[in-house]
């Protein structure tokens, strides 16, 4: 099974894509989708399917992994980041994925072990489990990595019933 | 100029499309985009870009006007509306249309002249000044045709400058 894990965003879309077979995880890419500020945002949520679209066509995974929203600061950036998420789930259903959901403290549970675990707790988790050389660069690749670990590892529990049952 | 007015939102995107020609607003259609409740959100999303794609289609707007969105209410709703928006602005922009945003206090301002001015007040203004025999079924569709009125009156000043100045 091949995994797109992926941290949504409107100026960062951090995503990572893992094989995951025999209990193994094969680490196939990672990196960033960016979008230019200062430019309007229906063009950033074109460069955003745009991007998508080309990340699909490379790794072709059979699941998008993605992180549940939640607004706990800005209202004002919550809104342009789940713009942004409405583009990545349509561009993804589209493409025939299967889509998960899951919580930050889904996710840290499952990499880390422990719900409450901090950045740097989980970006070196993901860097052993992935048998990585270099830590991403950027927090939000990491997170996506983690993200798609989550996935693997809680055997696709985060698939909606509604596709368990097809 | 055709103009789209858009009323965003996930259960129900409110449309209206005038003609706005030496002053005056022909009526060419107006009606909702729904999608049924208890299905996979990145489905729902689906739908709303196949219907808006079925719209342009249609009608060939040369620019969507469309409400900005504020969270006053409920977060968890305030979140599907911003992913369906996402997908409204992407839909249109990849279909070369120009759009504007207003607020619902420019649009009171401009159909009703009173920022202040309550829904059924909005409604009988756009009754009236688009000389429509039956009042739209939904709220949302009035809204959306309010929103079209606004951007004819007000000289498309929502339009970004970045399009301006192409």
């Amino acid at each position: 099974m091949i995994i797109l894990g992926i941290d949504p965003g409107l100026a960062i879309v951090g995503f990572g894509v893992v094989e995951y077979k025999a209990s193994h995880f094969k680490t196939l890419g990672y990196g960033a989708l960016t979008t230019p500020a200062h430019t309007p945002i229906e063009d950033r949520l074109c460069m955003i399917r745009k991007g998508m679209l080309e990340l699909i066509e490379r790794y072709r995974p059979d699941e998008m992994a993605i992180e549940e929203l939640f607004f706990n600061t800005n209202i004002t950036t919550g809104i342009q980041v789940a713009q942004a998420r409405g583009v990545l789930l349509l561009t993804a259903r589209e493409a025939g994925l299967n889509i998960a959901e899951y919580t930050p403290l889904q996710v840290k549970q499952s990499v880390v072990g422990y719900g409450r675990a901090d950045k740097k707790q989980v970006i070196s988790m993901v860097q052993m489990i992935l048998n990585l050389n270099h830590v991403p660069k950027l927090d939000d690749t990491a997170d996506a990595l983690a993200i798609a670990i989550c996935h693997g590892h809680t055997g696709g529990s985060g698939l909606r019933n509604y596709y368990n049952l097809k």
